[in-house]
């Protein structure tokens, strides 16, 4: 299916109005389901769809690699529906209770937001990596990231994650609306590719880190986190907290460096 | 509570590298409850909370305006949490189990993304206003919007939602990292100020408008929706289902039009 879809706009600069085709960023619901039960529907930017119901299930600390799922497909159902149906190793204990007080929120659990995200960070060890990474070669990936962004530059609608390693190179870019479902689509691609594919490399979003960002990073075990834009408050509590290095306004040749600088050697270009 | 928080960081510039302070985005986790029920948590921007929580409540249809709403007011509890309770009308019958569909997206609905979409949309009535607006007015809004945001001047960090007249005047206007929250959080002004407050009004929301900013102006009654950037493929439809009207791309002087362009006057400014 297409990331995008042709819509007949009207379009005004401030002279005249004219009718003109348009290329859209096409956002539509995706079912995910473990063993047949469904435990998230997410908006999202069909294509990767696997890879994004993997990712997503790793960010919740369901699954901790590829040796836990057994398959993962499209469910057939109507041209209407998006669904993907993720099979688990026979055995693996699933926690469908936590996985509601993460995604869900749910009144059940009982415990206030701060606690909640206590106990996320607790499921995930915390980040030793000794990897390095210079400050010249990070600030030349958000510009590698936009030449793996094709969707973006037509319809300036989707968010990216790219995976590099500390050399620079790119491995893996994921386009989506949602900058979350992106990093689980590239968290998901290295699931499926075999584990531990990220723990020596760097993550870097389009627009702005959050928490949610930061648990998923966590989650997979990526030692260093990159945004183009601003962190969050909580985004920076988190990385000190899960030993992650955190940096922000990747642009125009400089950065922010929020937490874990030991990581980034300061170099000059 | 600031909207703000200091953290010490390395800036990189290139030539050397410098610790300085900064000024972050605050990001901290809000408990909504009703009637001493928790329903959600959200990621949030402290401050406006018991509009945010009154807004989440109209956007997911379990109050239809002021009448339904006794109290809000924030539960002391420790330091750490973050809670807010709304006390409703007594008699008002609130469906949680429908909250949880929308909201949590749970197993049970039965219903694929597509059908809860419908359902969404057709638990409001369509918009029919006859308002119109002129083109070279909706110009000039985001320069308006972004005199309103202090906080994003400051950390880069933060989103927006504006409500304006049809003249132009701003009638409120709210900032939250998470566009939705900003979003809520003006109509939830709207909700404690009185009902109907934006049947005539033109929302305005910085970055992009997906399926989820649409159908909480829906449910605000609001006619008019304009965003500074793209909107997703969900958006345009459901704008166009719904009545609404949908700008995109609102900058620069010039603007695309989705849906509902007979409520716009294409004059020359």
């Amino acid at each position: 299916m297409s990331e995008t879809q042709r819509a007949a706009i009207v379009r005004w600069r401030g002279a005249s109005a004219e009718a003109v085709d348009d290329e859209l960023a096409r956002e539509e619901p995706l079912e995910i389901r473990v063993d047949g039960r469904a435990v998230s529907v997410t908006m999202r930017t069909p294509g990767h769809d696997e890879e994004l119901a993997v990712g997503f299930l790793l960010s919740e600390g369901l699954i901790r690699g590829r040796s836990d799922v057994v398959d993962v497909a499209p469910v057939t159902q109507s041209a209407e529906c998006n669904t993907v149906d993720v099979r688990l190793r026979p055995g693996l204990e699933v926690d469908f209770e936590r996985l509601s007080r993460h995604v869900f929120a749910s009144s059940s659990c009982g415990l206030c937001g701060k606690a909640t995200i206590e106990a996320i960070r607790q499921s995930f060890p915390q980040i030793s990596s000794d990897i390095r990474v210079a400050a010249s070669s990070l600030a030349e990936l958000p510009a590698r990231l936009r030449g793996a962004q094709p969707t973006f530059a037509r319809t300036g609608g989707l968010h990216a994650a790219g995976v590099f390693d500390v050399e620079g190179a790119l491995v893996v870019a994921r386009e989506d609306i949602g900058r979350h479902n992106a990093v689980d689509k590239a968290l998901g691609w290295a699931v499926l590719a075999g584990a531990d594919a990220f723990a020596a490399h760097v993550l870097l979003v389009s627009g702005r880190s959050s928490f949610e960002i930061m648990q998923k990073a966590l989650a997979g075990r990526v030692p260093i986190v990159a945004a183009v834009s601003a962190p969050s408050s909580l985004a920076v509590q988190f990385a000190a907290e899960s030993g992650q290095t955190l940096v922000g306004f990747l642009r125009g040749g400089g950065m922010n460096v929020y937490a874990g600088a030991q990581r980034i050697v300061f170099d000059s270009p």
